[in-house]
């Protein structure tokens, strides 16, 4: 059987500045079912490595930052940025077994990326593009939240923005075309990508106060979802060309990105990296303060949803759940993650 | 093996006005190890069904009143009240399978009943008569507490009194009477009837200060139990007549009246809904508040014990329990229960 | 296979006077996976017996003491001081069975200890030998703690001082020397006994201000180590000698002793007590509340890193643990748990 997690993929571990230069930066990660320690050498490089001392098991991130090594301040063990034990106090001799595994480490917009499988496997060019919170042409802000659920279950969520009309309806919502949107989707082989617009429709409900009540505006989305769960997001907000069809053509309002990692810890909990923001070209004083705060109340609604839907899977393991057409998106999201599952495990089966 | 809770049998839902007629009214419960969603029409009527979107399993407590339907904020689709699909969101026809069960729901007595097995057998005549806080010849003051313990032993607890003298020594008690009385039970189909005297006791410890140090009472007790767990009461307060049999023949001093339905969530918690008060003709100022308060402390002197004894229990798997003179009443009402999952099981087999 | 934890064992259950003489005093302890009630008689002699009732396994320790017995306050069941049922009200005669298991229990140095097998094969000779905190030569502190691990870690903790240097870096450490001693161990039946000198070392972290920076010490180590897991302590502090070998011959400057006890509650739970100060005859103002501090921190420490190391255990079930020198001292203290656990369980099987 397949794993829960895949091996041979980018996990965001957090926002670049998570981990700092200091010597009490030693950050503590669960990441698919593994438990990481990372840090910076005094050079500012990223090192990844198993939480746990190989001697008796204490974790390293309750250790010791000296220059690129950590000491395990249980027994006072030293490990190079490599994994390698370098002294043991009190032996001449490093006994056989003393290094600790380590991972893939790298950044990439302003993200924190580990590879969970063999790090002389680790493809830099399978991290997905994000919207860079230190791009100087756009203003985004950052955060992160916790929410217990299984991370297929946040797949489905990203791969179906009919959810903004019902779950989101008092924030990023207003109207319910969100639900009547079928877009189509194109599969690449870690991901699905996604362009459409809303049309002629009322200001999302955090924004109404800035426009007439009569106003109406296209959206133009462009998706673009990767495996494990990166969730890369552009809205345009034009106003209403009148049309039906083809790509929104009226006056643009404000073009929003948002970045979304989202990380298992294991197989119901996750962690939530997001940035959201404007263009510094369509930016007006406030507007991402106002989206940043609908954006965060719009993850807690995410997140009651989730973790009631993940309390009822529990309590009834094995029901049947039916499909609507709306699954078209989640049901390729995750078709390409199985798949990946099945590749892995069978290599596996045959190694 | 016969489960852990009937199908056929009523159980309360909470006091009527628990399921308001607002639009926000959707209110969860968890019954007998099944979670449901209970709400009113606008015309008052009561809905129960599974709190559980047959799409993918997201609580229909988190979605939205719609006139006598329900939608669920997930991906929008709703629910008639008798658990039909009326529409998807983006489709023209509703997929096969999109109901969601639905419950028989009733009202009696001030509190909220469901039917937990075929909602076609359900059989009204089974829900058991109950003091409501809406007639006017009393007064009762309503509420309810959660206790983490199985119901079989609060159906155990309230089968035999002679815990007032224990558990309820400082509210309730204040005499070792209760431990000494042997009452006589009459079995029917779902439950047991008891009657008897407790004769020549000292005010109830929370009462003490409104009676003379040497006034002596008989209290009449009629105790109806029914399962799952209904427990309802008359305490009747008579001064004492020097007799030492028969019913008690003194004035009456005051006529109380209480109602308690136990309604197990699963094998290890369950809420209890309460009344307790007096009669308007034997009520004098500050009485039902007074008892009210004792009520309540005493309530908690029960969840007190009864964890204490579920925790022992756990850790003490199996280990042999004996049996006493007091357990008549518990073993009765046990055996009526046992007997009614015996049959369901059988039924259920032969099916 | 053999139990988790040995029974022919006295387990501290406490500081004398944590068991009062007062009406309420029904003390609850969890030790080595059992429940147990402890109380004093009039007089002053301790009582422990098994915290649940054999009818409906009810806690004792939510009961009433009457005299030198103890009443169940569910339904009434009184126990003497040998856990024999005196009474069940309502009946005239003892249902059998209706006794509750006691256990050999007394007082030492200070200590309520309590043996866990067989009271009759109870032998007090077995009991560790302690600093009592009522020692009138000595001025010592006590308190407790509870720690979240299984006591076999908490015994590898004690038996390897090289931890302090680690661990206790900012309390009792600020030399990397104790990482460096390789000290030999004397094994007795039931555990371990070591002496040896750290020498030439700067003062503790903690009693910094009190010394010139560049002032030297000899610690004198006296470690006994008990199964369960009892250490008993005593660091003697010399001015420097000069010396590389033999006892320490500078100047008494402060005789300190602790005696600390671990009682396991369950495999992933224990309680810790301690005591900690100096001899009357070396004591100087404020330095029995700053070593007091200091060891409370110190506890504090340990706990991080032990709870942290028992988690990392939890996620990695069977990852291998190397062995590194300082392990020779916890190998040899788990060796003889091991052994007496193995004996018990063939004495076990034998019969």
């Amino acid at each position: 059987m397949a794993e829960a997690f895949l091996k041979n993929a980018w996990y965001c571990a957090g926002w670049r500045d998570d981990v700092g230069l200091g010597q009490k930066d030693l950050v503590a990660r669960r990441i698919a079912g593994e438990s990481l320690l990372l840090y910076r050498t005094a050079e500012g490089g990223l090192v990844a490595m198993e939480d746990r001392c190989p001697h008796r098991s204490a974790p390293l991130s309750l250790g010791r930052k000296e220059g690129d090594a950590v000491r395990c301040m249980y027994h006072g063990m030293l490990f190079g940025p490599d994994g390698a034990c370098r002294h043991v106090p009190g032996m001449d001799k490093i006994p056989p077994g003393a290094d600790v595994p380590t991972y893939a480490v790298c950044e990439k917009d302003g993200w924190i990326w580990v590879w969970m499988g063999d790090p002389a496997s680790a493809d830099r060019t399978l991290i997905c593009d994000a919207y860079d919170p230190h791009d100087p042409t756009l203003t985004l802000r950052t955060n992160s939240i916790r929410i217990d659920t299984n991370y297929r279950q946040e797949i489905a969520n990203l791969a179906d923005l009919s959810h903004i009309s019902w779950v989101h309806d008092e924030t990023f919502g207003g109207t319910d075309r969100w639900g009547y949107i079928r877009p189509r989707h194109s599969r690449n082989p870690r991901g699905i990508e996604t362009k459409y617009v809303v049309r002629n429709i009322p200001a999302p409900r955090f924004a109404k106060h800035l426009f007439p009540a009569d106003a109406r505006f296209d959206i133009q989305v462009h998706v673009r979802l990767s495996v494990p769960c990166n969730f890369i997001l552009n809205f345009r907000i034009h106003q209403a060309d009148g049309e039906t069809s083809g790509d929104a053509r009226g006056k643009v309002l404000l073009d929003t990105y948002t970045s979304q990692a989202v990380t298992p810890r294991d197989e119901n909990s996750l962690d939530y990296y997001f940035s959201w923001g404007t263009s510094k070209e369509t930016e007006f004083p406030g507007v991402v303060d106002l989206m940043y705060r609908t954006n965060y109340e719009a993850f807690l609604e995410d997140k009651r949803i989730l973790e009631g839907q993940r309390q009822r899977q529990l309590e009834y393991p094995g029901a049947p759940e039916i499909d609507i057409v709306h699954d078209a998106g989640p049901a390729q999201m995750l078709w390409v993650l199985d798949k990946l599952l099945a590749e892995e495990s069978g290599a596996g089966a045959a190694a």
